[in-house]
């Protein structure tokens, strides 16, 4: 099949997977956690093939792109979480009457189908798929080379598991062509796809969003920021400084720049210096006079790391720290660290970010931690859905008006 | 200005205009009420250039943009209908507790910017401005050469009547460059815009979506059918019919194709054909061979006639119905005439349009018809909006999590 056959396919079995019950959707789910875990020596051989490959690759592409027996459970998990939550479609989000007696009901329906274009982690094949089914969407997958092996065994190894069952297994598709030129094709396949999500680094979200006809929902580029403010509990600050920069610093919910308040600069700065052993620390010329740590630049100000390397910036207010936020934060997500009511609530009406944290790690902007089981991905763009995307934010809906004859008047 | 810095200084206005209360925009929405109908004799004579320039142009587009003291009274209306609306801005759409004591809010706050392409209606102008406004989003208008006075007059009224109050004036942009290149100039501005409407023709609405890089909503291509089952009632089947094709038969929501089950066909027919006096009808086989009409080709039924023209197919039941809609509707609006439940709730669970109507007419699809009050189009999209774009359309929100100083576990 061609890939606009494999779309036109995903969207004919779109429209028999949109009218399953919940119990047919959460009995392929729990089909396929089960094939999952039966199958996990045969997804490990398979990964193994991938791990070859990418042999001279770096180490974190090689960390991202390996399975093991952990890791297989825990996809396997993500989809009985999916099981245990509601099913969006059919919810009636508003209703009302007009004066004229007309009954309008707002109801969920699935977007159709949706196309993920990703990089590296297998997790992500099952993921989508999961998310997908359990909103009603069929989904097209395009993973990358490197994982061709194990996306490819993952992917069978889902669809044999609902093999005759009302589950319209051809609802997942999976693009096995990982040349650039097929994520170019599929991006622009109007009228067949009706949503595109690029998950991954920001080269591959750029090209997406510079070429897609088809709608786009922009995922993950975190440029975070703590804002420690001079009425911040230090107890508090310190450990949840040290998580949200060095607990898993390759991913967009990690901390990036941090922002202190001068009243507290000279009592903090030593202490987080401590607590941050191993991060490289980049300051201001104010935080250097403090501690004699590497010059940060302009640049960076405006850098995701994406590894243990923290910028320190020391400003004279909230107000200072909201201008430096709005100047270079991706809009991902940001944090108070404060006591002060008043200066908790300007900071939270100023800043438009998709996640404000209080007291709280910026780690915590996270599907499974929001409590919507898996994600498709963290949007930050403001069309649709922003933040974690779970299952309502794979919906859709359509208006049902029901009337007695009526007209409108001219 | 240059058209960038035009949008810049929109986004700065922008942020002002989030942060302002729902009574500052309502008294803002209030004054330009007023200015609108004060200076009803200086829009006229505006207007009436636009009129001279279009002389060569057809009736309709003429009648398109011609503004009267009746329609300036509509559109002040329209912008005291908004007043009374509840502010979509600050309203918690959702809260709930993690099990680690995390409070997550999910809070409406305004999109940012948002920039509408349209055509010939100088009534867009005032709609987008007051629904823009009293979403707190500012927006940068792009309407066409034919209406440039008009548009320009009254955009300068509105700014005036908000003068020397906390209303941000140049959060209202207006671009008086009519070429094409503005509009490419302006779909690709990510960064500042964060939302393009495009609202027109077909040809307008496609050369966006081809180009734009900012997010798109597309409206209104409506090609709306009718179904009349073997189970209608004929006495409120036929007003319904005469009211969506002939009331207002260029906009969306007009109905261009009827299908007809066979079994009332004979009966319903001839009493059609006399209720539509001045509509071209054009029929299917089946339908010649009852009526002696003008044979629809394939063409007809894709087209959104958008005039006195109407197509008509016989069907052997609502399967058959539902397949045609499927195949060949823009997904804008189809209603079913019946008053068989079963056949109903079939209709209702097949169709995936934006509006299904039972017993009513098409015509019903429209922001003020549904309570909204203006409306910025209808999307005919599935992501972010559809249906009428209304106040809470032009809304994204944010998540607000309060914390004691919790760390996300590794």
């Amino acid at each position: 099949m061609t890939l606009k056959q494999q779309c036109q396919w995903a969207k004919k079995n779109a429209s028999i997977l949109a009218k399953l019950s919940s119990s047919e959707k959460n009995q392929a789910l729990l089909k396929m956690k089960k094939a999952l875990l039966q199958n996990t020596q045969y997804l490990l051989s398979e990964n193994a093939k991938d791990i070859q490959n990418a042999k001279d690759q770096p180490n974190a592409l090689i960390d991202r792109l390996t399975l093991t027996e952990k890791r297989i459970a825990d996809m396997a998990n993500g989809l009985e979480t999916l099981i245990s939550l509601p099913d969006p479609v059919g919810q009636t989000i508003e209703g009302w009457v007009r004066p004229n007696g007309l009954s309008i009901s707002k109801i969920r329906v699935p977007i159709g189908v949706i196309g993920i274009v990703y990089e590296a982690r297998p997790n992500v094949t099952v993921d989508a798929a999961g998310l997908c089914l359990k909103s009603g969407n069929a989904v097209v997958l395009r993973g990358s080379s490197t994982t061709l092996h194990s996306n490819q065994a993952l992917v069978q190894v889902l669809k044999m598991a609902v093999d005759s069952t009302p589950f319209p297994k051809d609802a997942i598709q999976f693009i096995a062509d990982t040349h650039r030129e097929s994520v170019q094709e599929l991006i622009k396949m109007n009228g067949i796809l009706d949503l595109i999500i690029p998950r991954g680094g920001a080269g591959l979200i750029q090209s997406v969003v510079a070429s897609a006809t088809v709608p786009v929902i922009e995922t993950g580029v975190g440029n975070c920021h703590i804002y420690i403010d001079q009425d911040a509990d230090i107890e508090k600050a310190i450990p949840i400084v040290v998580n949200a920069k060095m607990s898993r610093p390759s991913v967009c919910n990690a901390c990036e720049t941090l922002l202190i308040h001068e009243k507290i600069a000279v009592k903090i700065l030593p202490l987080l210096q401590t607590a941050l052993q191993g991060v490289l620390l980049k300051g201001c010329p104010q935080t250097c006079d403090i501690l004699p740590l590497t010059p940060a630049t302009p640049e960076d100000w405006k850098t995701e790391y994406l590894d243990l390397i923290l910028a320190i910036k020391i400003v004279k207010n909230v107000e200072e720290a909201v201008q430096h936020i709005q100047e270079y934060s991706s809009a991902h997500t940001e944090a108070i660290l404060s006591e002060n009511y008043s200066t908790i609530e300007y900071f939270l009406n100023s800043v438009d970010s998709t996640t404000l944290m209080v007291n709280a790690s910026t780690r915590f902007t996270d599907g499974s931690e929001f409590g919507f089981g898996a994600e498709m991905g963290i949007s930050t763009q403001k069309i649709h859905a922003r933040g974690p995307i779970g299952l309502p934010e794979l919906t859709t809906y359509k208006y049902i008006v029901r009337g007695t004859g009526q007209i409108r008047p001219s």
